[in-house]
């Protein structure tokens, strides 16, 4: 048990990575934090551009990709290979020497696929467990996680998983070891009461005002699940979760930005 | 010091990758095969397709492609992201829990971008050391990398990389710990004495002889550049080279089928 021992779990959005200056930026600062870290991103525009580039039709369902086989194909293609072995490279080159993985290297996340309820969401994992070993054999050797947002089922079908999940699954499965601060960084200062004042930031979002807001709608919809997950983690013992911009990731780790979560 | 202790590097080339039933049934065959191992593949016809369809052209000179940036990021897709993770979902649901990496994880392996003489190939890259503790400590997790052929130069510059020259490298680096036999598999039978005759195998070919078969013009001039590699890796401590075909794994491991290299 290293309960005591901090470690940063890092979630860049997609936003971040279709911003060539900003990401760049970002992961000099993320090399130069201190301590045991992970960063897990998503994927941006780059698959949507993509399967566009080679004719193959997307179809959104609330925000959420429904992934057929040439979807899958591409999703690989650009989040485990293109942006994941950009940023190790690049972090490698920072000093932060890292490795690129997904769920289903190690086996270290084991998914199910989405049961066809209403939608078929195609090939979209759900998280089952987390099998936190192999990340803890890296930090062994002075490794940094970069996790590409796809997992495995135990049949081998690679599956299309949601990044935040994923941030919020290995947050969760690492608390038995570590002292957790979860990071969620897009291009938002935090959580906004009014989505278009970038000065309406909550710096800290306690578990009961958080079901107030929420009632009042004074929550943006697209951050309901997010922040749902959020405080669940917080239950599930990941000591902090923070919200913000992804250009302030140092007065993030300081708590001088950004909201921070707390369940009481 | 394990050096009494067989480790199997076995590299599977593009045709291999390219039929689906092929690939199947190697994968199958290569989980099976008892101890230690690594695969390493190459990249086959998939990302000269993907080229086509993107409309980036493709330049290749004496067999090497010439690696301009819309290129690399194509190879980095298709190597390190759709081929690399199906390999690795694959082993892993055939009972073989694996690791995917390319050298640029783990900074595994260190290349130089390869310098302007005659030609200039762009963002291909010559390994300059290959560092194998992380590969000793998958196996002290019981995993088995998957090497995609890409690696990175100390600037954070991914480099397009010969798949037999990554396993050569890694052969070599491995040596110093294990009994590295290192298998070239493909879609021959071995070394042919006639290129259109599988019955023409070398059984076992010797550094001396194979000197004066090159001289008299009886090997394939697109194996040289694989033997010459293959002898340079015996001198370095490597056991066996044995090449042959994909489809016969086990009796190249046991020594039935295709043919070995020694040194005298």
């Amino acid at each position: 048990m290293r309960t005591s021992e901090k470690l940063y779990i890092v979630k860049i959005g997609g936003n971040i990575i279709d911003d060539e200056d900003i990401l760049q930026t970002f992961l000099k600062d993320f090399a130069q934090l201190k301590g045991k870290k992970i960063l897990i991103h998503g994927g941006g525009k780059l698959a949507t551009k993509l399967a566009k580039l080679l004719n193959i039709p997307q179809v959104l369902i609330e925000g959420r990709r429904i992934t057929d086989a040439e979807t899958l194909k591409v999703i690989t293609m650009v989040y485990a290979g293109h942006i994941n072995k950009r940023i190790v490279a690049t972090l490698n080159a920072n000093g932060c020497t890292s490795m690129g993985l997904t769920g289903a290297d190690g086996n270290f996340i084991l998914a199910k696929k989405r049961p066809i309820k209403t939608i078929d969401y195609g090939f979209v994992g759900d998280v089952e467990k987390v099998n936190p070993s192999l990340l803890l054999s890296l930090f062994e050797q002075h490794l940094t996680p970069v996790i590409a947002p796809l997992t495995a089922d135990n049949k081998g079908q690679l599956l299309n998983t949601n990044a935040d999940t994923i941030a919020n699954e290995v947050a969760k499965a690492m608390a038995k070891d570590y002292e957790v601060h979860l990071l969620y960084t897009f291009e938002k200062s935090g959580v906004l009461t009014d989505t278009n004042d970038e000065n309406s930031v909550i710096p800290s979002l306690l578990y009961h005002q958080y079901q107030q807001l929420k009632q009042e709608k004074k929550i943006f919809a697209g951050m309901i699940p997010k922040l749902d997950n959020a405080f669940a983690a917080l239950v599930a013992g990941v000591k902090t979760v923070r919200i913000g911009d992804a250009k302030d990731l140092n007065q993030l780790v300081n708590g001088t930005n950004g909201t921070i979560l707390s369940y009481e």
